[in-house]
């Protein structure tokens, strides 16, 4: 059993609680699936990318624990994420006659991560899961935090649940199979952490994006380490979204206006928001809240990661509507996460005036 | 405003606690609806049954407290308990462009009830919802206790989620138009909580049998009062069904292979767990655990309520695979609700001969 510079971190949610595993070679060792799966039956979810790359591997771990294990394969991608591909695992659940002690272990990305932990939160009301993340934005964000769900033709994450996971296993090996346009969207999250919360670590990727792009393993390592430790940590002051975990949604406003635009599936979820930090950065220095020496440097630093750092021509009206049915939407206005000066992060209605000429310079 | 003999009861489950008003004319009263419905959105869910006759009276009493109301207007019935109508409730709401802070309303009877309360535990992760229930068996027992669900070709209620409602009304004047087999099908709950946890309660009703058949308002309220009391007790002290709570499964294993086995909305849910109750009540007397004398006794209430004593014949196999996929199976054996005595539930697994031999006797 290979530990070798493995790192845990603690998600600290009170009696839901739980671990995250970040090193190598974690997908083989029973130990660390051991403790979270305690009843008789293990469904493995996956897509159909990710299966022949790593699904095995798990379900031979989890045989060797004695486990009763089957496999549901989805379609892979964003476009998949509905209703009609979750039906998918209630089917395999039902067909195996998993119990409510059967464990769902998520192996894949975020949208794999999303609809596993929302199958888990709905099976008989609830069953445990353990989130595999094999994508650098699932290690660094989707896996993290409990936030499950399924999108609708009218807005993206509309259906879902907030359910824990019982642990986080993220093997940096797995991205070495990752493709380039899926490693520069899991980036786009990295640089966001550092955005909202931390100017050193942003420095830090500024430094080392030559590095990251290369897939080097100790800077991944410590990109995902340090990107769930801050995740962790808003996370743990602030589970449901009452307040501060909405910084989180840096660039989401605009980013998931772009993703409903263009129809899901047609930029990555990274994408539209390395674009949409752009955005939120020139909307911040606009309405005077950050310097606007910033916005040229995350631009840079978004179009080094291999980010698009231009929104498509959807028009003005139809970026204002589209933001208007995200979920950040409360009361009719729309609220945007801003930033007061890099690293720090809050929420603001903003002027009508100054969020179109956002638009016009950034599409 | 009338409130002149409202009860209130109290569901005690700490920050998740709400009210439990029983009486009549609640519907119109704005004070009662008013704390539970904070945001501009209000959305009732009803049936196309219910919808002309108590709908349009809860719309106006939400409308005299400023809010925007919109209505989605369900099929009626156990058979679209699915995840197509469910969406039904998603597309009303994302037209509204409701928000976190819109209220879901409840106006019907269990279907609605089960479906909305899961409508609201998935909608953007989760919003508020209050129960307002108009059958029997609503009011009785399933608008209490947060569970939510719909059901899947597989199973009944085996997508859900635990998700309280704010406050439940229960309007003892919705009962006048309440058709008889659903009146029945309420009694089977309401003879369900003598047995499992009153024996006065269950001679109570023993005794007053007709003026409950008979509609008699002032034995409806004692009733879905003692009901509601037994109900919030169970959840109170074990929300998740842990342990205590599944006795109110009680006939359910039973009822749940029936409605299963004859395609669901075939038998009404009260009337599968009424003959259910008969053959749990023979099976615990069977196995020794509760005197054969309350085996006619029992038999003779349920038929004394206008509710089947007798399964339809699907075969003893097809039973048991049914309650094999039922979601009281837990790590493969099937595990039923009995009684000790009159007044005292338990779960136990039992022997296949013995439960083959009830089978036998009751189709």
């Amino acid at each position: 059993m290979t530990t070798s510079g493995m790192i845990t971190l603690k998600l600290d949610l009170g009696e839901r609680a739980y671990p995250i595993h970040i090193g190598t070679d974690l997908l083989t060792q029973e130990a660390l699936f051991a403790p979270h799966v305690r009843g008789t039956h293990a469904v493995i979810v996956t897509n159909t990318t990710v299966a022949p790359l790593y699904a095995e591997r798990v379900a031979a771990t989890l045989q060797r624990l004695g486990k009763q294990v089957v496999t549901a394969v989805l379609p892979d991608g964003e476009a998949h994420k509905n209703w009609q591909t979750l039906n998918l695992i209630f089917d395999e659940l039902l067909g195996a006659q998993a119990d409510r002690k059967a464990t769902l272990i998520a192996v894949g990305g975020g949208v794999v991560g999303d609809m596993t932990g929302f199958a888990a939160a709905c099976y008989m009301r609830g069953v445990p899961f353990v989130q595999v993340p094999t994508t650098l934005l699932a290690q660094v964000d989707s896996s993290v935090g409990g936030k499950t769900g399924i999108n609708h033709p009218l807005g993206k994450n509309m259906i879902g649940a907030f359910w824990q996971p019982s642990a986080v296993l993220a093997d940096i090996g797995t991205l070495s199979t990752l493709p380039d346009r899926e490693l520069a969207a899991g980036l786009a999250e990295v640089i966001k952490h550092g955005a909202i919360a931390d100017e050193k670590y942003f420095a830090w990727i500024e430094a080392n994006i030559e590095a990251l792009n290369a897939r080097d393993t100790a800077a991944l390592t410590y990109a995902v380490q340090r990107s769930c430790e801050i995740k962790a940590q808003v996370v743990a002051s602030d589970e449901r979204e009452q307040g501060l975990r909405a910084t989180l949604n840096f660039g989401h406003t605009f980013g998931h206006a772009i993703e409903a635009g263009l129809g899901y599936g047609e930029w990555l979820h990274g994408e539209a928001v390395g674009c949409g930090m752009v955005m939120a950065a020139d909307l911040s220095a606009r309405l005077g809240f950050i310097d606007a020496a910033f916005v040229p440097r995350i631009k840079a630093l978004i179009a080094a990661a291999k980010l698009p750092v231009t929104g498509p021509d959807l028009g003005e009206d139809r970026y204002i509507d589209l933001m208007h049915v995200d979920k950040k939407a409360e009361g009719g206005d729309i609220r945007f996460v801003l930033l007061n000066r890099l690293g720090q992060a809050f929420m603001t209605r903003v002027p009508d005036a100054e969020l179109r000429a956002t638009l016009r310079a950034n599409v």
